[in-house]
């Protein structure tokens, strides 16, 4: 399968209408390379990729001009679309974990493939005004409201890739085995009202689905086991990780520290070191939060080449803690970001939360240099998504380009040499200005030009989903 | 003193230019009240405050359309206007509080009181901006760059009122004593270097100099003692407590562990015990920070009436910690906040942090309702400014207040009922599309109607401070 799953990076099912096959060339006044800050650069684009990138040159005639900071394309490495429309609901009165997700559920629920191509369309537009290039959907809303799959068992799924298309951004699908509902004190529980729509009965069948799913040049196909809680040792995760081996998978790691407390209690084994067990941990695998770890788990993420994604401002809304991220920088873990519940789409400041958060706990400043946490939100986000090409700004790189303006209230005053500190330390998504996706512009002068009024449409979405 | 400070308040001195004389009317979509969000709401204001609040009615001929949710203005109840220069240029490369500390004192070295003037003026416009009605600037910045006063002893404070007064905005100027250097295991030791700048040599000095500070219509002044590093017991407390009776005082408190340990070192006493001696606390004080506390400490405060300002996202950069909010609540502490280093300037994103961060120190959800976090912001924020007529929006309260905008991408999905929880957790400081003063708009749409180009000023005051 990984062959079939890879055909597609060699350009060879490209399609002409998402990509620029003619060289373009533009001017940035400032780019973030891997070895600082460059002035006055001229790129020139071909066939989606960066050609020349040749800095301290005036404007060429005819170039586009991006002034501000030119980053690599944000990698957002962990999403749930539909979740965009929780934002602002949750927050009313006091409420648990558990609360939030019996919520969560409940919008669960409602979506049909029409409906979530809609949203996700919507939300994915988000994403690219917040200068966000490729998504990770971690994608478990299969099948209908009681289970029985759609007429194309992966309606929702193909829903979820048009609207990455139609938004114009790349789309890692992480198509999500979830086949439990749940593992309490006496086992694991069967899946029960809107989680129906979530399972495929089996891993086997889950396969069968997932197996017939095709990427594109701007679409891979990842995996992910949902968790140690929804995938028993019965579900046969040596067989699943056989059958993934090669594509990017993902899978939520000790959110919380009662999965930790049950995964214990049930197998003695907590869950890092249980999937490891099945050999779940390679350089393709990506540990979702890994909130709540001991120095084993860390040690092993670290031995494995095995990433962890963290959702800063999502484990800040669900009070999950804050996750070991210098112990984990330091065991050599790539370290990638998602905006998971879209309570904040905002990867800038999921960037700078990994070193504000860290010195929350620790009581210490200056844990990660900006560049660090710029990488998590580009290069390491990429990798752990399968585009091993994007998130740097590097003749033959893919052309995925994010600029920043530096002339809002909030950048003024940033000095050229230290734009990258002010960009993630201070800037916000509403300073984004530019995007391009291979070359294509997606978003100019901060509108998104292949869909129209992004608000009224996420407003129209969300309403249709709740009544008003 | 206190009589003089507080004879303004009366309209006596009032100065024609700073309000509306003549009745107004506005029609909001959407108002936060104290008991809920009222819908389709006329306001008619009337010299400087609202005289009518009328929900459910049509747009009256003539009224000015606000659409979205209007709030009550905000205070920052903690500000160092001068440290926004500092924004980004103090995240590179790794560093502690000192660290820290000494690049602020780099740039408190510079200024005088024309190029405050300019950079403050900038600084309070982005606070406008971002929705900020009323600023308490806790100024230290008295003298010339080696101590003598300038021919007006209180040019800086001048500057700073005069600053806030262009920008449209109100100010308390909390006029600080400090006069020690620091507390160190061998005791106070003498200010050195910049902070030569601070320091009034002596209480009565200071007492001589603060004394003839005058407030007006749209200012107070209020004091500060710096914090217990900065003020011996030999400065006399308990005559500086006596001679500030009435107007607001703030202090700088445990910010970090290490201040404690001095003090108890020092006194045997915390410094909330310590200031708590001396008669300090009362409902007109507000302890800054107070994020390392005791349980006594906490008790202490809810005792005494005095109240707390958070700043959570200077706390974070500052690796200050989390405050124990919760405890304080429970005390019946009022809460205000504060943007202290200028790292953001931003009240919406401080008063959702006062919950989430709480969600991450205690591991749960669910702490603090939308209304309670906005109230921090507006009324209680005032009440520790000394504004007791603000940060509510109700016939006879002054007409502060601060529109913010519900079609952005951001707060799509907004539900009316909701609307507070959208503000408080989803939108930023761009949300914000109209403030008003004492009735009168100083931002439209957006945009500043006193201060032209405050990104550019703000980069000129920055780059005259260092250069590029």
């Amino acid at each position: 399968m990984s062959d079939d799953r890879h055909r597609s990076e060699d350009g060879s099912e490209t399609r002409s209408e998402d990509r620029s096959d003619t060289r373009s060339e533009f001017w940035c006044e400032l780019v973030h390379t891997r070895t600082g800050i460059e002035r006055d650069v001229v790129l020139t684009i071909a066939d989606g990729r960066i050609e020349t990138l040749t800095p301290d040159r005036p404007v060429p005639a005819g170039a586009s001009v991006l002034p501000g900071l030119t980053v690599p394309g944000l990698a957002n490495a962990h999403s749930h679309a539909f979740h965009r429309a929780l934002r602002g609901r949750t927050q009313a009165g006091a409420g648990t974990f558990w609360t939030w997700r019996d919520r969560m559920y409940q919008a669960a629920g409602r979506l049909d493939p029409d409906t979530y191509l809609a949203l996700a369309r919507a939300v994915y537009a988000e994403m690219a005004l917040a200068g966000i290039t490729s998504v990770g959907e971690f994608h478990y809303l299969h099948h209908g409201p009681d289970g029985t799959p759609y007429d194309d068992p992966n309606a929702m799924g193909h829903a979820l890739i048009e609207a990455a298309r139609q938004a114009g951004i790349r789309m890692t699908l992480l198509d999500t085995c979830y086949l439990r509902g749940g593992l309490a004190a006496d086992g694991y529980q069967p899946l029960a009202g809107v989680q129906r729509r979530f399972g495929d009965k089996t891993s086997d069948a889950w396969y069968e689905r997932w197996s017939t799913l095709r990427g594109d040049e701007n679409t891979r196909i990842g995996a992910a086991v949902h968790s140690v809680r929804a995938f028993s040792e019965k579900d046969d995760y040596a067989t699943w990780t056989a059958r993934t081996k090669g594509v990017p998978i993902h899978v939520h790691l000790s959110e919380q520290p009662a999965e930790n407390a049950a995964c214990v209690a049930r197998h003695g084994l907590t869950p890092t070191a249980l999937l490891d067990s099945y050999g779940f941990w390679t350089e393709h695998a990506t540990a979702v939060h890994a909130t709540h770890l001991t120095d084993a788990d860390v040690a092993t993420l670290g031995r494995t080449g095995a990433g962890v994604c963290l959702c800063p401002t999502t484990e800040r809304d669900l009070a999950d803690g804050i996750g070991p991220a210098g112990e984990l920088a330091r065991a050599g873990v790539p370290l990638s970001l998602g905006s998971d519940s879209q309570a904040v789409i905002d990867l800038l400041e999921e960037a700078r939360a990994v070193e504000l958060d860290e010195r929350l706990r620790t009581g210490r400043r200056g844990h990660f240099t900006s560049a660090a946490l710029l990488a998590y939100a580009t290069a390491t986000g990429h990798r752990a998504l399968g585009w091993s090409d994007a998130g740097r700004i590097e003749p033959g790189a893919l052309a995925d380009l994010t600029t920043i303006g530096l002339d809002s209230v909030r950048m003024a005053g940033t000095v050229p040499r230290l734009a990258t500190e002010s960009a993630v330390f201070a800037a916000t998504a509403t300073d984004v200005t530019h995007v391009m996706v291979a070359g294509r512009t997606i978003v100019a002068d901060g509108v998104h030009q292949l869909v129209e009024a992004v608000p009224q449409s996420l407003n129209a979405s969300v309403q249709a989903l709740f009544g008003t």
